[in-house]
């Protein structure tokens, strides 16, 4: 375990990260040196390799999603994957060199992370890092949405909006290994096209909140169960009519806005459950227990091949401005990563 | 058991009720003759003594919430108290003369009324029926809101909205049965008087949706667990802005109106759960869970005094139009009840 009390930049103790130099667009994101991190006792640092990009870092950066307390304030990056090389006290030497991935409250756009040692989880053998980094955020984020809070029973009819984003390919796959049917929903023809291979049953093009029920009735005429909600706005109260009796609708992300109507009378007769929720906030009692997800569930599935990381570009460090500007465009399916 | 064959009005083989002449004031509330009802195999037939009446008989008499299927159309009333006074095949002649109460998806304005036989539960050794026919509709709708959807758990806050009303004052007792700490809302100051004994620990006298969020704050500084809302409208989301992290709001009501807003990012950010929920037109298998609560919750809580009904008036079945108008103009604090 290396431990340093170094403070210049440039010195050989040192690490090279991606920092937000002031809010601001993409080029505000600035290779620099910071010290070596120690890692406090019960804790690792591990060697990032990849790290994936996600469009909350894109808000960070803007200096519209503050990172929370504990976390890094300037280094974005919610998850990575890399192997561990120096552990704080109480956890065992023997950890050293283990390959992990996981999900953290910010920072893993740099060589090195440190985290929790129960926040982590072991790469399965076999599974390439660059591949394991495009999972924590987007599977975690997707079973806890769709089983946890949403409590998805095998069978039951899954509407994942943007199903072509990380979260979206994501969710489709899970609900697909627990034997739902599927309709996806996206802007972009060919999105659609690439999400067959992974499971899709049925696809709706959608132009508009306003024509989003009839897209969504004519590739799918059933009644929905569970919505997967990734970009909320109109598109949130234009979801509603497509629901069964007790569907449950997870809002996961807001990219075509923060303001929702409802039809409060629908909520009442159809007895919907609506939920938010959101990864990175949460204590690290819950980020652990997202690391249970990682090791109980989606690694033995990573390792047999039931869900596959759905990659769209990798970027070196020095290009995250460039791997931002392709998230923004939205032209993306799958997950974007940096390699570090 | 008797089993009527007879169709004419008047005949000794009739029972009286309440039917809805047309859809209408409440004067098209009339009383005529029925004929006995036949109970069908699994099912007994209750002599009803008390009836309660609840916001949705309203609209049912206006025509805007018809009943649902396998209920009677034009005859309203979706609680009772009484006693089995014929079964059908495969009950025990035994039960004839047991005291039940329960809920129905109506008919129940009646001298008659036929139930599942699972349908109904015991009424508790020294509770008299006037005071059972105050319990089913209030005390399932609270119980289940708050614990069933809400995950109520010792110890939170809960915000119970119209806290005067039937629902609200089943809701506040059950909440602090469970040990909680209850604030409420009401536009009339007496009704906050009045439900101080029932363990209120705050109040808060609420003029519009927009002085709500003050009102409450000043009454009860802390952030709010979980809401019983029995207003919707406007209400719904001034109220968001008062939750804790993780609150679940569950909308029961909606007297405030049906259009709702919300701020997703308020939603996402607070991980919060919305769920809304209504009784009437839940499957036999679900009615026959909320009897369950009855027979294994609120029956001995009633009994033991542990909760309370509350009766603001009883009318005679001739005097449904009054007991109409009475719930109609909000002046009342818990239950109106018909005498059969």
């Amino acid at each position: 375990m290396r431990l340093s009390v170094q403070r210049r930049k440039g010195d050989i103790e040192a690490m090279r990260a991606v920092v937000v130099r002031e809010p601001g667009p993409e080029d505000v994101l600035t290779v620099v040196d910071r010290d070596d991190l120690a890692p406090p006792p019960g804790h690792v640092r591990v060697r990032v390799r990849f790290a994936g990009v996600n469009r909350a870092d894109l808000l960070q950066r803007l200096g519209l999603y503050p990172a929370p307390p504990g976390s890094p304030t300037d280094i974005p990056g919610l998850e990575y994957a890399g192997e561990i090389d120096a552990v704080g006290a109480g956890v065992p030497e023997s950890k050293i060199g283990e390959r992990v991935y996981g999900i953290t409250g910010g920072g893993s756009y740099a060589e090195q992370v440190v985290v929790h040692e129960r926040e982590t989880a072991r790469i399965p053998d076999g599974i390439a890092e660059r591949d394991a980094a495009a999972v924590p955020e987007a599977f975690i984020t997707a079973y806890d949405a769709l089983v946890l809070q949403a409590r998805l029973r095998p069978g039951e009819r899954v509407l994942v909006h943007a199903v072509g984003s990380g979260v979206g390919t994501a969710g489709l796959q899970i609900a697909k290994a627990l034997g739902c049917q599927v309709v996806g929903t996206s802007r972009t023809a060919s999105k659609l096209d690439k999400a067959a291979p992974l499971g899709l049953d049925a696809a709706a093009l959608v132009e508009s909140a306003a024509s989003l029920e009839k897209a969504v009735r004519g590739a799918f005429p059933q009644d929905i169960d569970v919505v997967l909600d990734l970009v909320g706005g109109p598109y949130f109260a234009a979801t509603l009519p497509l629901l069964a009796p007790k569907a449950r609708v997870v809002v996961v992300g807001l990219t075509a806005g923060v303001r929702g109507e409802m039809d409060l009378g629908l909520l009442l007769r159809k007895r919907l459950t609506v939920v938010g929720t959101v990864l990175r906030s949460r204590p690290l009692e819950e980020k652990i227990q997202a690391a249970d997800l990682l090791r109980r569930t989606l690694s033995p599935w990573l390792a047999r091949k039931m869900i596959k990381p759905v990659v769209e570009a990798v970027f070196p460090l020095a290009e995250a401005a460039a791997a931002h500007r392709l998230v923004a465009s939205n032209a993306t399916f799958g997950k974007v990563l940096l390699e570090v």
